[in-house]
Order: C-alpha cells, then structure tokens, then sequence
C-alpha cells in the first residue's frame, strides 16, 4: 500500500531533505522512523527537495508500506521515532501511481525577511535579514514583471539540475507585518534558489538600487550573474504542494509558517 | 553613564537568563559582549531573570557604561559580539537612580501552546504542546478568578525566592489562532514557574478534568500539590516590561512573540 505523509521540519536541524552519507538529511530521519515502524527499510520520496536551513509547514512525501499498520502508527507511531524538529501531520492512502514529487501540479513557498536595524535575536535561523528600510510597493511593482511562464535561468543556481529552466510562477505577494516582510510565491515548481534569488533582487529593487523595470530586464537577460546575491536559506519556508483533488488528499494543504504579530 | 537595554533571546540556546559558573546564562552572554566592548568586565541586571528555555522579546537590562561610547556601540558593537539567538534591540542612556528589576512597575509573559494531535515539528522548542481538544472559553471562565490580588502560594515554584507570594494578576487573555492557543498574562510580577503553573492548571478545564470554579479553589487553597504540573518552558516569552515614563525608555516596550499566520 502506498502512503502519503504531510510533514513539517525546522530546516536549520537537517542538512536538507535529500538523503546524505551522513544521515544528516530530514529524509534519513524520516527513513530511520520509518523503519522502526515497519520492521525494515522504506524509501520515501518528497515533493520538494528542500536545501539545508530551509523549512517546511506542508511538506508532502510517500512510501510503500512494507507491512500492514493502522494510519495512527504512519504518524503517531513515526513521531515517537523521530528526532526533534520534525513531526509527521497526517497520513493517507494513495493509488500507486501517486507520487510526491511527479504528480505535484505545483508548490508555494514563503521568504520571512526580518526588516529592522537590528539582526534577528530571537528568530535566528527562522528569517533572513535585510537592516535598511525597505519600500514594499516598489517591490511589488518589480514582482508583477515576473509572472507567468519564463525562462528563470537568470534566478537559478548553477548547480540546478532540472531539465528546463522555465518555470510559471502563478502567484507574488508580498506584505509588511511589524518588522518583517513576507514574500510568498507560488508556481509549477521551482528551480534550485530560485526563491533566494528572486527575494535578493526583489531587495535591490526595494532599498533603492535598482528600479522595478530593472527585474525584468534581469529576467529577459537570462544571465544569473546579472541578479543579486542568493538569499539566506533561514527565512524560506515549503508551505503548500498541490495535487489533483483526484487523488484525495487532505485538503487545504497549505500551511502558513510562524510570523510576527 | 547608566544605560538601559532591550533584548530578545532564543531560550532554547541558553541556560536561563542568570550568570552561571559554566557561561550558559544569556547574562554571560551579555556580559562577554559588553566586555569586548568596554575593555573591561561590566556587570548587567535584567527585569525578568527567565528560566532555562524561556524566551524574551522585550527584556530589559542596566549596566553602568565604564567608558564612554556612542549608544550605536552598544547596539550594533554588542550585537556583533553576541552569539546567535540573542540580539540588543535599543540602548537608551537613563538615571542612576533606574534599576532594570526593582523600578519595573510590571511584566507580561505569553505562552504559545500547539493544540494539536501531532507534537511540534517546526516550532519544536517555541510551543508548549497539548494534543487533545482545549475548551478555550472554559478556560477564560477559569482565568477570570484569578485576577486582582492574591496569594499564589498554589501555583509557585517550591525554589521561588520571592519574599512574598502576593501578586497582582492585571490581565489575562487566551485566543486560538489556527492550532495555537495563545495565553496572555501581565501582572505587577511573577512567581517562579508561576505562567507554566497556571497554563498548567487552564490546560486542565479545557480538557474537562475540573469546572472552571475549580481554579478558585486551587488558588483559595495555596497549595501547590493542588494544582496541575508545570507545563514546558517551551512556549513561554517575556513579552514586556514596564516602566514610569519619567525614564524616558523607548514605547511602547511590549513585543509580541511569532505566532500563527
């Protein structure tokens, strides 16, 4: 029987999602509870491979059962297994031809930026910092020019190992709570940094640097050189996957990370 | 030159607030910084001496500058000395006559509680957690008795220090907000473990264990076996400290913690 999960982690206690030699990875954490349930190792996938520091609220992964267990055991079972910053939230039969990460029709991600002179005290590791005031409208206007369907090589790390580099970002939004600025994105998918990068230009644009326009020359450049620097993983947050309501998943999936009132 | 500082701390990296023979105390941490500043030892005293794993986002601390610097040094000089989860939010020079503990007139401290089937992943360290449903206009009932002026004998620490358990509760307020329950307390002054006693013993009414009116009694009774455990030093803030105005401290001082979105 296949199994859907929903997960949350604190990236910062990982070295990312993906499986390392040193078992530093939330997915051998995962593998570790996993198996201590199922009596012998189960290879799970995820929908998105998160990079070391980066967060999730909605993660979603699945696996092949090996043995028969109640749903509880997937979640409180596993839970109990774990180490701590990360909790399995549900767990959900699914067809076979489900996967994490293929059938996935897209993903949202939020960029927590901690906006004040000072550097994050009590959220460290939780947010990126940017000290000088920044002007969110001017921010705004430069995201309109990235929506839609685009080459974003001009945004991706040069590690990236996806196929294509175009990328239909659906959604940019970006509002000021108290001290800090919340950037939330949503597309198909994303390339490697895209996020990190999209938020670093998007910061250019908002102290003053550069104006708005300037993205979208960025963008149709296509030169990653020609962006600014890649933001720092400990303000970015996996927040939703998108599947077709077909495979009846619980929904909403969307889960919205820890902010400032 | 007498000067006053805001603060917030992650409480999970440190021992407490107070100076330890091991330098885990946030007040080493303090102290070692202000030292790498002044060039030599400085002593510092704090409004609320927190407890191992409780956080602060607006303590207030004083100490008597030994040179003289411009305030910025001992905003941004401090802070790049600090370690990570403790940032100074402002310095402002004040009276000799102010003391950060003895001439604050009240504090609030929130308590963040996850109420929810799954333990905490993301905001491991950062929320109390309570898996079964909470009631939470029981509990308000129940927290109504407690205001004003009281002996809380029942639900203070058996190592409290205090000369007196005489308090005076001045405001206490609870709100879901998504799978968070948020507790608010303020008061002239808190017990030892007297927030973590008293979420402690709400948390028993929003269960159904005893009626709201039950709290009366456990307060009338001034015996701590009466109450309920203490709950984790996870989820508990210093979200405030105050002052006569006549100090001229930054207003208004009170900072909420991260909450849901």
């Amino acid at each position: 029987m296949r199994v859907a999960l929903g997960l949350e982690y604190d990236g910062g206690r990982f070295c990312g999602w993906q499986s390392q030699p040193s078992g530093c990875g939330v997915q051998d954490a995962l593998e570790r509870a996993l198996a201590a349930i199922a009596g012998r190792f189960v290879r799970v996938a995820a929908a998105g491979r998160t990079d070391s520091g980066v967060h999730a609220t909605a993660q979603v992964a699945h696996f092949d059962a090996p043995v028969e267990r109640p749903l509880t055991a997937w979640v409180r079972g596993v839970n109990s297994e774990l180490p701590q910053g990360v909790a399995v939230l549900w767990a959900q039969p699914v067809a076979d031809a489900f996967h994490a990460r293929f059938s996935a029709t897209g993903r949202a991600y939020t960029y927590l930026l901690l906006n004040r002179a000072s550097r994050p005290g009590l959220a460290a590791g939780r947010v990126g910092w940017f000290h000088r005031p920044l002007d969110v409208e001017r921010m705004r206007a430069a995201a309109s020019l990235l929506l839609g369907r685009h080459d974003f090589s001009a945004f991706r790390a040069a590690e990236c190992q996806a196929n294509s580099p175009l990328r239909e970002l659906r959604r940019v939004e970006i509002e000021r709570r108290g001290e800090l600025v919340v950037f939330r994105f949503a597309a198909d998918a994303f390339l490697q940094h895209m996020v990190r990068n999209l938020v670093g230009s998007l910061v250019y644009v908002g102290k003053g640097r550069h104006p708005p326009h300037w993205i979208g020359e960025v963008l149709a450049g296509r030169d990653r050189a020609a962006a600014a620097p890649t933001f720092a993983p400990d303000g970015l947050y996996l927040t939703a996957v998108e599947y077709d309501n077909a495979w009846g998943l619980p929904q909403p999936c969307a889960r919205e990370p820890l902010v400032m009132a």
